[in-house]
């Protein structure tokens, strides 16, 4: 089975190297924009063929991954419902928001081929095919988003090894829970950040004195922009939308203060530890 | 020399147990308002005398550590004022706010008793005399706040072998660095829960789903509602000032985020990654 992998970045890569390992009768054509990864990639055995145009060898792939950035997933669905294909080719995607996505593909799907939009609650800060790490999908939440329910079932066959948890869930849901899980908490980390400029100029010594609370509420404050940028503006709706309430919930304990109301203060972060303990208990 | 330690939760505890550890001639009077807190000092060695009673001993003490939550200790400054106390003693607490505390002290200031404030960046989740830790102090910052340099030097002479880092520091450069660094965090995180309540009970399966971004961002929203509200209304002014740099921040991704501006998305998260990476290689 020839399996074209679009995108060896630190997902792409990793997944390919996870599907090698798990099935048998498995080949990696592999492709990227970026010739030192695709040449990384052959060193190391991971790829049997590798180019940096996709539409070179998507006419002889048997599945297709795009693991790309988001915009660049978008793109190629169109590019895609425009040019032959293999009879029978499964195409996927490992984007972090599906609305856009599923929408993308529907000239593919109007052709009847065979999509699955896909995300994995998998990955770290890191990026690039150096990040490459054949347990980074061990156990990970794995998203199947679509209603081709005999295209889920082959990509199950294909991932059955890999040991993800597969969920089919609605790209609506998907984007909406994205959106409060990872969208938010991502802007939230980042306005802490910047609103501590000003400060962090008067008192250089600031960061010195950071104990764990402002360590962990400000790391993904660090995170790739591009790649941030790219997940909130195809996630617009629903992160704007989370936003706003966080915003509220924002609004509601700075009014609280500002009237030194110490009963809505204390109700304001007693709700939080009482849904934060229910979380803990909750989260895998 | 009689150390009174007012208030045997994790700070105060750990801070007798860390002084006795570190000077010879010690002896620990601790008072709680809570006597199986008393019973446990006693029954461990940690105090020679106990009581719920801080005048009942106040006068015979050569170190007073208000250790209490920082309403209770600005209450008992004011009524140390009122009180006879041993010549020569050295008054000390460790609240997380320190103008207040400061104004509370100027009656025994007044009087040519000798007044420190203190605060260590050091505690964790836990709480109470169950979280007792000799090394809670090891290496952490520890801020000295006043103008009575004498009474420092011996304060520092105490708190020589615990481990700390001492610091002099203005109250005020004190009270907003930890505006930033603790208060608006917390506000932050918890927020952040709470805005999560209607999407988490609209699908229950949403904390089954979380990263370590979300996780890390939520943890401190779990912390205690009474010590938070006692910290926010006594370090009002400069926590206000925090939260509405921190109102401005957030506006301005979310106003990009409406406009569909990517460049301005870009902006924001690359001037976050920009300074989160600055304090990193700055934070201890």
């Amino acid at each position: 089975m020839q399996i074209v992998v679009n995108g060896l970045g630190e997902m792409g890569a990793s997944l390919a190297l996870a599907i090698k390992n798990a099935n048998t009768n498995v080949e990696i054509i592999g492709v990227d924009r970026n010739q030192a990864a695709l040449d990384q990639a052959a060193a190391m055995g991971l790829t049997t063929q590798t180019t940096t145009d996709l539409m070179t060898v998507a006419a002889q792939a048997d599945v297709i991954i795009l693991a790309t950035p988001i915009r660049a997933i978008i793109a190629t669905l169109r590019d895609l419902a425009q040019v032959p294909l293999k009879e029978g080719v499964l195409v996927t995607d490992t984007g972090s928001t599906k609305v856009q996505v599923m929408a993308a593909a529907q000239g593919l799907i109007k052709r009847q081929i065979a999509f699955v939009g896909g995300h994995a609650m998998a990955g770290t800060q890191k990026a690039g095919i150096h990040a490459l790490d054949a347990h980074l999908y061990d156990g990970a939440p794995y998203f199947l988003v679509g209603d081709d329910v005999a295209a889920q079932r082959r990509l199950r066959t294909l991932l059955a090894g890999v040991g993800v948890q597969l969920i089919p869930m609605p790209a609506e849901q998907h984007d909406q829970m994205m959106a409060y899980l990872s969208d938010l908490p991502h802007v939230v980390s980042a306005a802490l950040v910047n609103s501590t400029r000003q400060t962090a100029a008067q008192y250089p010594e600031l960061p010195r004195y950071a104990a764990g609370g402002f360590k962990d509420t400000t790391r993904i404050g660090g995170a790739d922009p591009q790649m941030w940028t790219d997940i909130l503006t195809t996630n617009r709706a629903a992160t704007l939308a989370a936003l706003h309430s966080y915003q509220d919930s924002l609004a509601q304990l700075v009014t609280a203060l500002e009237q030194d109301d110490p009963q809505q203060i204390y109700d304001f972060f007693a709700a939080s530890r009482q849904l934060r303990q229910k979380f803990e208990e909750e989260m895998g």
